[in-house]
Parts: structure tokens; C-alpha cells; sequence
């Protein structure tokens, strides 16, 4: 296997796209990607995107995206694996170039989620979730991911006001990003104001429903300098994992077991260790999953990364900046693109033109996408050249 | 990239299986799959399905798949390419092997299509043409193939006995096939008295709404015999390409023009000529497809394939059987499992196990599959070792 490099990232403003259809939600991020780099052609197409199908009434956006890419013709894959779909679409790209099959290929995200209502967007999140023994009594995300949140409080003694103080963060990192849906700080009385969801999780502690899509080029590492217009960024590591589907299955509800083996294998493909990651962008769907994420992917001891937040560890000029690009609670999270945004983040970080978000010094980050309640977890590495 | 080899093969009874789930469906074949090798674990996962969402009500079947099989923790993909799922599904995992990532891989289909009633299920399948420009306006695939086959007719004086010996023959072969959903021969008179679906195409001419999955286990070549029981099938070459999405925007209907890239691919990898390739497993969603297919992919000159099935060419006994699993037509058509159940058909044919349907002295065999009215195909070579 080769060494792969990310050459070009577009990433376009997420919110409520009512002007933008599916299909050019895509196109303006992939354009923007290949404008990115100076290249007018690839030589395949990976999309992840979780229920364009329930979401919009169109399957087969692989084929759909070429076309309208105006690359008919090009192998269009599309991938799915809940809100994991746009990391993996990443990994199998990564894959075909490394596998030497191909030379340049477009990785992409894209959903298209205000098309359907409220309830019928909650409806359609919850086929992420196992149907027969969770979905079909009527839990919904926010619900699990409250049982999620009340056991660890339970156990670790987290605070209300730890909970918000991630929510707060993120939305502090999000305001210095102009792609952001809600790009605006808040406080911590916004957050305890906020309306209950699902007690303890309040709306602030939700990530939103949101439109968008995000698009990175890739090609050997060898070839990078000269494909693209910019500082390649390598890929150190890949790992993917998953997990027992219902959350009643599982032995520990904390601690995401497919998130600690996705990176338990994209660490041994990067032969380094956690500490020379200087920052991470992380699954933050609800507050209490950046709390689980943090202990899962080993940077924090069980029970310790509730406080990370509230101590300013994970902010921008903390210690570990987690999520300095608003993460999904600020920035949005269109479930199949937000993977894929996660490592255009990187690489705007690691080329080091993140504006007032950028992690200073920032070497080597890492970007954590999880599916449904951590039923399945894509791992990437990424370092600067 | 290294060699690959296919060791195992599971397929399951088709038909309207209202007493199996889904999951039920995928994991009934994934065990006869393994069980076809003697392994009980594998590397990773890859499951092609083209609408579960639509249809059941579940997403991210990835995770769940590998937590109902026992291999919860297991990397599990999904891809999707409507009803070329299945074959994509094999490619991909071909292509994890191939690049040295994992050792062993399973790649399986699955679609369940009767939880819903026919017409439900005739707009879940519409989600696989074009939704704003074809869907929107109501017309369906029959209608699509129709106007395929009223142009091919028109060009090339296609009669409607020629279409009909499509499926007769087809029916014919899957008569031999016990995991047929229609096992039984029918003859020119059922055909042409069937229902008229979208002239000219009747009931007869159109594959049925299935429910089925299908598995294959693969491996690198030069460990197929350490690790399998039987004899290997090595995978000679793997071609995937799109087209247009919309029909009214290709140059020629009756081109299938992805199944011709493809080809091209898949035959530049496996180095080999047309000549060499004994039989084939294509995707004959309807009649007209076959006859467009089998001259998109080389083996016939335009306008010349019509006759083939009525003149015996392409029979078992024929100078290139065509489709001896009875194809979709016969042996059913769980879009997502079909391009998977097609390696199972040349694997089978390949090791000389296929018994009264055995193409004689078969030692190479194309598979394709097909997404829409041909917006995505794939194209797999194989060959007995």
C-alpha cells in the first residue's frame, strides 16, 4: 500500500439550503474541492451520504453526482454507514488509492435533510438505529443518547454545567468559521434555558438538522506536489470499527467500543502515539458524545474528559483543542457530509489557514466519525508536509 | 495490487420470504457462505443494498450486519449503486484484499422488497432513475425499458417473439436452479399472453420483486487453498463505470455505455480477450436488457444480439450460454443481492458444481451488473484454478 495524500478540500456554507437541491449541494463542495487543487478531472468518485432515499426520494447519487459533476462515465461509488457515511467514503477512497487501482479520487458527503419536516427528519435519523428492537418502540436518537448521558452522570458525577460547557466551546471555535450554520457564540445560560429534548440532553446540547456537503481530493503522496496547487497532507492512518447495533446490547454505555478499536487501528497504520496529536475533530452530536469519544479514542482516563471542557483543556488554546471547527453542534451536521468536513478541517489546520480558529503549531491532527450510537467508527490520522 | 480468489459461496432459497427480517435474509446466506469455506471469522464486511431505508425502515446494515453475524467490531461497509449494490459490493471487497489491507473479506447483497405492497415498491425503485428529471414525472422503469425497447425495435426490426425467447430461455436455465424464485419453464404463449406492463414489455419480460441476499468470502490467491476447502476461482479483472443518469441525455438508448467502459476495464486487468470467456451472468432486469447488454459489453455487433436467445446462441447448450442461473427473470431480483448471486452463479459454474445447469467445460465467466437504466455498472472476470 502506497502513501495517500489529501490535495484539495471544499467544504460550502451548511444551514437551511432551500435554494440548493442534493445534487447541488454536492457539486458546489466537489467544484470547490477541485478548485482547490487547480484539477478539472478525477479518476473515480466516493460519496457517503446516510438516506438521500428517506431524506430526498433519490438512491444512486454515485452515477447521479458524476453526471452532474460532468464526469459521467467516472466509477461513482456511494457508501453509507449512518453519520459515519462521509468518514468512510474518505477510508475506501484512501483504499483506492492506495491500492495503486487509482491515481486521483474525489471523496464526498452530501445530505439534504430539510426537505422533510421535523418529525419526519427524526423518523429518518432513527433508521440508523436497530429498527426491530429500538426504533419501532419509539426511542429516538436524543433518547438514546440522554440514557447515554444520565449513566455517565450517574456514574462519574458530570454536571449540568459540564455538559453545556461543550456546547459552549464548540460554538465559541464555530464562530470564527464562516462555513458554520450557526456560527455564533452562547453562554451557559442559553444552554440551561434551552428547551428539554430528551432530560438531561437540552436543544443546545443537540448538533442540528442541516443541509450541506464537503469534498476533499486525494492522490499518492509521491504525486502530490505536483497534482496540487498547495501543501499536500498526508494520511498516516486509517481505522474503522464497528459495534453490537442496540445500545441495550452493550456491555458499558460510556464508552464507545468501535471508536477505541477504529483507532486502536489507525494508530498502528500511523506508528505514532496519541501524544503527538495536537488537536482532534470529533463526533460531538450531543455534548455527551464528545465527553464518550474523548475516553474512547484513549486521550482521556474513563471518567476524566466530563471536566476537560469546563477546564479549558479541549478549547482552542487548551492543552488538546477538540473541535476547533465549531464540531457538528456549531457547524451542522448533514450526517453523510460531516466526516468528510471533518477532514477538510484537518487540512485546513494543517496547512495552517484556519484564520482565528487555527491551532497553533498544529502538526498532526485526527478526525473521529461515529455512526448511530457508536455502532460503527471511522479513525483517520492526518499530518502536515 | 495482489491476486484475489473467491473460496465460498452462499446462496439462499429467493422468492417472497415473509417469515425472514433482513437481517435474517443476509445472515442465512453469510453463513452458507462460510460454512461453503470452513472459516468462521473474517477481516471485514461489505454489503450491497440498494434501498433498505425505503424498504424496511433501517439504515447503516453495515454495523448491524456484522453484530447479527457475531462479528460485532468487524470494519463493515455499505455501498450502494441501486441495483448494482451486489457488485459493487464484490469490487470493493475485491479491492480491500487485493491492496493488502485484510486477508479475508466478505461481500454480500441483500434486499428485502415485499414489506411493502407493489406500488410502494415501485417508487422505491424509481429512486434509482433520475428523481427531479424522470421519478417527478411519474414514469417508472418499465417505462424506461420500454422506451429502450420500442427504439431498439424500431432500429434493428426486433420482433416480439425475439424479446420473448429472452425469457424463455432464461426460464428454461432456472429451472435447474433450486434457489430460483420461478424455477419453471414458461413458453412463448405464457409470454406473450402475460399483462402488458409498458408496451411492448409484459409481465413476462420484467424480472419479479424479490426478497434475498447472497455471500461470497474471498481471499488472497496464493492463500485460497491453505484457507478454503474447495477449489479456488480467481478473480481475472474488475471494471466499474457510470453513465447519464437520465435517459434523455444519453446519445443512444439501446448502448449501455457504463456496461461498455466497464468491460474495457475489467478486460484491460484481466489481460485476456473476449474469446476466452465461456459464459455469462448479465443483468436482465428486462428481456430488452439482455439483448442491449450483451452487445454494450462486446460479445455481439449492434443491432445483432436480438436474435440470439431465439437462434440458441446464447441457450445452455449455445455457442455463449447467457445467464445459466436463470438470471433475474427466473431466478428472481433482490436488487441489491443480484450482482453478488451472479459471482455465486460463475463460482459455482467455475468449479463445475452447477449440475443440470453446468456449462460445459467452463473455465472463464463474466458477471454484469447494472444500476438503472444503466447509469452505474460493474463487470467482473473470473476464472477457475
Amino acid at each position: 500500500m502506497r502513501d495517500v495524500a489529501v490535495i484539495g478540500v471544499g467544504m460550502i456554507k451548511w444551514g437551511e439550503r432551500w435554494e440548493s437541491s442534493l445534487r447541488d449541494l454536492f457539486v458546489e463542495a466537489a467544484l470547490a474541492a477541485l478548485d482547490d487543487c487547480g484539477l478539472d478531472r478525477v479518476d473515480a468518485l466516493y460519496v457517503g451520504s446516510m438516506s438521500p432515499g428517506l431524506f430526498t426520494g433519490q438512491e444512486h447519487i454515485g452515477a447521479l453526482f458524476a453526471d452532474y459533476l460532468g464526469l459521467a462515465h467516472l466509477p461513482a461509488t456511494r457508501v453509507e454507514s449512518a453519520c459515519a457515511s462521509g468518514g468512510l467514503a474518505f477510508r475506501q477512497a484512501f483504499l483506492e488509492v492506495s491500492s495503486g487501482l487509482s491515481e486521483i479520487v474525489l471523496a464526498a458527503g452530501v445530505e439534504k435533510m430539510t426537505d422533510v419536516d421535523g418529525a419526519e427528519a427524526t423518523y429518518v435519523l432513527s433508521t440508523a438505529a436497530d429498527q426491530e428492537y429500538e426504533s419501532f418502540h419509539g426511542i429516538t436518537f436524543p433518547g438514546l443518547y440522554a440514557l447515554i448521558a444520565r449513566d455517565y452522570m450517574h456514574r462519574y458525577g458530570l454536571t449540568r454545567e459540564q455538559l453545556a460547557a461543550v456546547a459552549i466551546k464548540n460554538h465559541a471555535h464555530g464562530s470564527h468559521n464562516p462555513f458554520a450554520q450557526f456560527p455564533r457564540k452562547i453562554d451557559l445560560e442559553t444552554v440551561l434555558n434551552s428547551p428539554m429534548v430528551a432530560d438531561p440532553l437540552r436543544l443546545m446540547d443537540c448538533s442540528p438538522i442541516t443541509d450541506g456537503a464537503a469534498a476533499v481530493v486525494l492522490c499518492p503522496l509521491e504525486r502530490a506536489r505536483e497534482l496540487g496547487k498547495k501543501k499536500p497532507v498526508k494520511v498516516l492512518g486509517s481505522g474503522q470499527a464497528s459495534d453490537t447495533m442496540a445500545l441495550h446490547h452493550r456491555e458499558d454505555f460510556c464508552y464507545f467500543r468501535s471508536t477505541a478499536e477504529a483507532a486502536k487501528r489507525a494508530f498502528e497504520m500511523a506508528k505514532i502515539e496519541r501524544e503527538r496529536v495536537d488537536f482532534l475533530e470529533v463526533h460531538d452530536c450531543f455534548t455527551i458524545a464528545e465527553i464518550c469519544v474523548l475516553e474512547s479514542l484513549g486521550f482521556f482516563e474513563r471518567g476524566k474528559a466530563g471536566s476537560a471542557a469546563q477546564e479549558g483543556i479541549t478549547a482552542l488554546d487548551g492543552k488538546l483543542p477538540v473541535n476547533p471547527s465549531g464540531g457538528l453542534k456549531s457547524k451542522g451536521h448533514p450526517v453523510g457530509a460531516t466526516g468528510v468536513a471533518q477532514i477538510v478541517e484537518l487540512v485546513h489546520q494543517l496547512r495552517g489557514e484556519a484564520g482565528e480558529r487555527q491551532v497553533k503549531g498544529a502538526k498532526v491532527g485526527l478526525a473521529q466519525n461515529m455512526g448511530g450510537t457508536g455502532a460503527s467508527s471511522v479513525v483517520h490520522i492526518l499530518e502536515g508536509c
